[in-house]
């Protein structure tokens, strides 16, 4: 593994995951939680990237309740280059402000978009992967995109339609949202659709030009911010002008369109992905990544100063520090922290997100 | 309602009640918790008696992991009338101890048997129902106790075979043990079966005679700790005698062979209590308990500073000063400590004195 001077990783950073209330918090997102592992999401995200990159190619956009916290938990990372957006614009803006940033230090800039709150189980064959997706992003206006083989028929994600092959990797045909059941079992079976992961490989020059084509509105705000950067007129342009910027995906706003446009005119590439991908997505997902190692699969996942367990099967529960007596339970989910109790079901888990919407509603600040 | 000056309360307080752990400890046993309302169980079983009774007439049976905090709870009471068992040596020795030392005090004392950790509804119904049977109890050796009338075929309790009528009360026919799930049915059909409440109306001298007859080994030990009361002699020959009593009940060392005598010759009356009467046996009694007034009664008790519930019914959740969030579930048992966190259902939740056993065969002492 080499690491590539034109690669630039940019993390997105600013996500709630309020699916892991009462763990996760505003200033204590997801990927700053150890979910899995000694080291926090965002932590193992940079870990898994260091190979391709070194700490000063790094780039993280996040917000002010988390910037501290990711400061603290990657300190080798340039503190300017950890960038708090003045308010949540989604990911057309962030990986924009990013693309146009990196133009002006290097016009050969290859970036790489990732999430920062994923599991990835087979490091080195996802490097590998990113360095033939580099390889695409390189030459001409081509995209890449990560797809997932996907294994169920799954109804939270968006897919990736693909067409013909190239070059090893696969021409994208189309990207669709989130799917209802049937289709997502026709697109199951179907064999040509991936699950779209949020990581997406595009040079610099490539995106800053969509971004001019597809958002001609935001993308001279963007290019207005990136001037200042490493100036003293920065902080107060990035204020005042980031908040004006479109709030758009960059899905919605670049890849959609441009895919539009037909599957060899559109230059987007999906390359398959077989590196064990999970999003942990709710606390069932967690569950399950945790124990799909054992047999049987649905076992007690227990965080505690010790435990018992009595006729009790397939729970997830989190207590650190205490003792926890499961008898005669099911398939609950259980998170205690300092001042919260969840008490759900693996079924329900998914609806974790409306406690966090109703103390927002109830402008009880102190508990998300 | 009058004081009446033989009428002396003698509470046993030794129980462990481990089926409300974690709640319940050594060192605050269920009688100590305010499971219903503001008093704690011992206080609201005095309270209910302090119209029939002054202070410095009850007499409360306990142990030293115990007596501290009965203390500090019934501050009225006289230091020296809560008596710390050296060992415990079930109802037997405790209830013919305190029979030998009033005996003393006054030849004509009526003692009342009362557990210290159960509910009653109508606390005015209980005392009429007292008072009648102290008046019948006070006559010859005439043995008086509660008997509950039975709403379910309940397999955890003994009950009481009623026979004919005698000045508004029942003669006792027999003592039977818990019995099984078809007996239970026969016994809840027959209309003639109480179950035992625990709760026992005999004067000194009658038990004092019961025990010389039945316990002839154990009354003589008895009547030599309560020689030495009030005395400095007492300590120490409290501490070296009492363990060397038999170990059994009062049920088993008096009633039984009593009964056994023939309804006639018994002289053992059984008073009919309709007084809202619960021994709150665990998590589940006290949710059903509590919920028994609402409509519909399968409704959620949450215990916390504040909450938010969303499909979730049936539970009982304790965990005050902490936000609970209860998604998707139904009929869990949560109970959450400083140190220990319990999970079960409703239905599971009599096993819960499984985990104290396995906490006593690790010496888990401090979660005990």
């Amino acid at each position: 593994m080499t690491k590539n001077s034109n690669f630039y990783p940019v993390i997105l950073a600013g996500g709630r995951g309020t699916r892991f209330w009462p763990l996760s918090r505003r200033k204590r997102a997801k990927q700053l939680l150890a979910l899995d592992g000694k080291q926090t999401m965002i932590q193992q995200t940079v870990a898994r990237l260091l190979p391709l990159a070194a700490p000063a190619k790094f780039w993280i956009i996040t917000n002010d309740d988390l910037r501290p916290a990711i400061l603290r938990q990657l300190p080798r990372l340039p503190k300017i280059q950890v960038m708090a957006e003045p308010a949540g614009r989604n990911t057309a803006p962030a990986i924009g402000l990013a693309a146009f940033l990196l133009l002006r230090q290097d016009p050969d800039a290859v970036i790489g978009m990732f999430p920062s709150d994923h599991v990835i189980a087979d490091e080195k064959r996802f490097r590998e992967t990113l360095e033939r997706g580099i390889a695409i992003a390189s030459a001409g206006e081509n995209i890449v995109v990560l797809g997932i083989r996907p294994t169920r028929p799954e109804t939270g994600y968006g897919y990736i339609e693909a067409g013909g092959s190239f070059e090893g990797a696969l021409r994208v045909r189309r990207f669709t949202e989130k799917p209802d059941a049937p289709t997502a079992a026709r697109f199951l079976q179907a064999g040509n659709y991936f699950w779209n992961s949020g990581m997406f490989l595009w040079s610099a020059r490539t995106l800053a030009d969509a971004l001019r084509e597809h958002l001609p509105k935001t993308a001279p705000l963007l290019e207005n911010i990136a001037a200042t950067f490493g100036t003293r007129k920065f902080p107060d342009t990035f204020r005042k002008i980031y908040p004006k910027c479109e709030n758009i995906s960059v899905d919605y706003a670049v890849l959609e369109p441009r895919s539009a446009k037909g599957e060899q005119a559109g230059k987007i590439f999906c390359l398959p992905a077989d590196f064990g991908w999970n999003d942990l997505g709710s606390w069932t997902a967690l569950h399950e990544h945790h124990t799909a190692k054992r047999n049987p699969p649905e076992g007690n996942l227990i965080t505690a100063a010790s435990n018992f367990v009595l006729n009790a099967e397939g729970n997830y529960i989190h207590a650190p520090g205490k003792f926890v007596a499961a008898v005669g339970v099911r398939d609950v989910v259980v998170v205690e922290t300092d001042d919260a109790l969840l008490i759900t079901t693996r079924q329900h888990a998914q609806d974790v997100g409306k406690i966090v919407k109703h103390l927002d509603q109830k402008k009880l600040h102190k508990l998300t």
